[in-house]
């Protein structure tokens, strides 16, 4: 196993050929980590089954942490474009709860990939708060629920159900929750956090 | 290190020298496992400040997470124990915010304690989903907002709000959170998780 210095910035694919290159890996990723969990996925496995040299995917990702973290982002992305369509005259809690309750069943799928992907992001949280999911993963819950001119209060509800609904799946994932059991909680929170939402913002206008 | 069979069930301690022994042996888990988290935590290291034998540590815990989840059980015993004293004509939101208020501020005191803890438990329920701490936590919920006849409507919010403060906790010691803020979180969940309780109980009966 080469020995690669991690605190070399990642590089960033610029080129067509360097981002398919990218995606291929962030592919070969997620059928490792599905298959085998963070803890015995092999980045040599990866490189392989991605056709590029391992010296590449370590320039692109210095560690797993790295990897699976920008797969979660990728993940996350791939939700805020398919958010995009709403539904005519939803409220902003069903918009959200519709989308939270797609990706919780698309994390469930593949429990060990959504572990993989969860460490490592808590791993990258833990040493750059910003270079986590949670502001991308807000603003794609803005995006779901329509919410256009967020209040500070509104960024502080999003947050709380942001971090609520990684305890339900972190739960439902350990637990092995049934699919629909999370679904129904997930639409009950998203009622009882989102729908608060209005009667806060008026209080806050009224003082 | 010694190979110790983790099949073979742990043994509860029964007599008063050997309780006393499993005693000495939670508080030096919690002294080492607050200096150096999960990983880099010894067995060997625990059982000599806690003047036992090796063997003796392996008997009462098989492995490091069996040791931690046990830990996390007896503070949530502990918990249990302070909970008792209810402030007259407290509501229950806010008799729950109370003790979670607590916890998570004791939570943040020793963050990889509560890494290490937090991480045996939920092992711990991905292998025996009944011996993890949650059903005991939720005892302690009702016991704090002093809800004597628990609905099943009152046993779902609860577990939502177990795993909502859960995912809370976990995000306040990735990003080492402002304690102030995760408190008035805390109470801000509570309000709207427990404080649809009254609503919720109340169309249960009229349906």
């Amino acid at each position: 196993m080469p020995r690669v210095a991690e605190d070399r910035p990642p590089a960033e694919p610029t080129s067509r050929e360097q981002k398919e290159r990218y995606a291929r890996i962030l592919r070969a990723a997620a059928r490792h980590g599905a298959a085998k969990g963070l803890e015995r996925v092999q980045m040599h496995d990866i490189a392989k089954d991605a056709g590029v040299a391992i010296a590449t995917l370590y320039r692109y990702f210095p560690s797993k942490t790295h990897l699976f973290t920008a797969l979660m982002r990728s993940q996350v992305d791939q939700l805020a474009a398919m958010t995009v369509e709403r539904v005519p005259d939803e409220s902003p809690a069903d918009g959200i709860a519709r989308m939270l309750v797609r990706a919780g069943r698309e994390l469930l799928r593949r429990p060990l990939l959504a572990h993989a992907m969860m460490q490592s992001n808590n791993a990258t949280v833990a040493q750059t708060p910003s270079a986590g999911v949670t502001e991308v993963f807000i603003d794609v819950m803005l995006d779901a629920g329509g919410i256009a001119d967020p209040t500070p209060h509104d960024l502080r509800l999003l947050g709380i159900l942001e971090q609520a609904w990684y305890g339900m799946i972190i739960s439902a994932l350990n637990r092995g929750t049934d699919p629909q059991e999370l679904e129904e909680d997930t639409a009950l929170v998203v009622s009882l956090v989102v729908g608060a939402r209005d009667a806060g913002s008026r209080t806050g206008d009224a003082a």
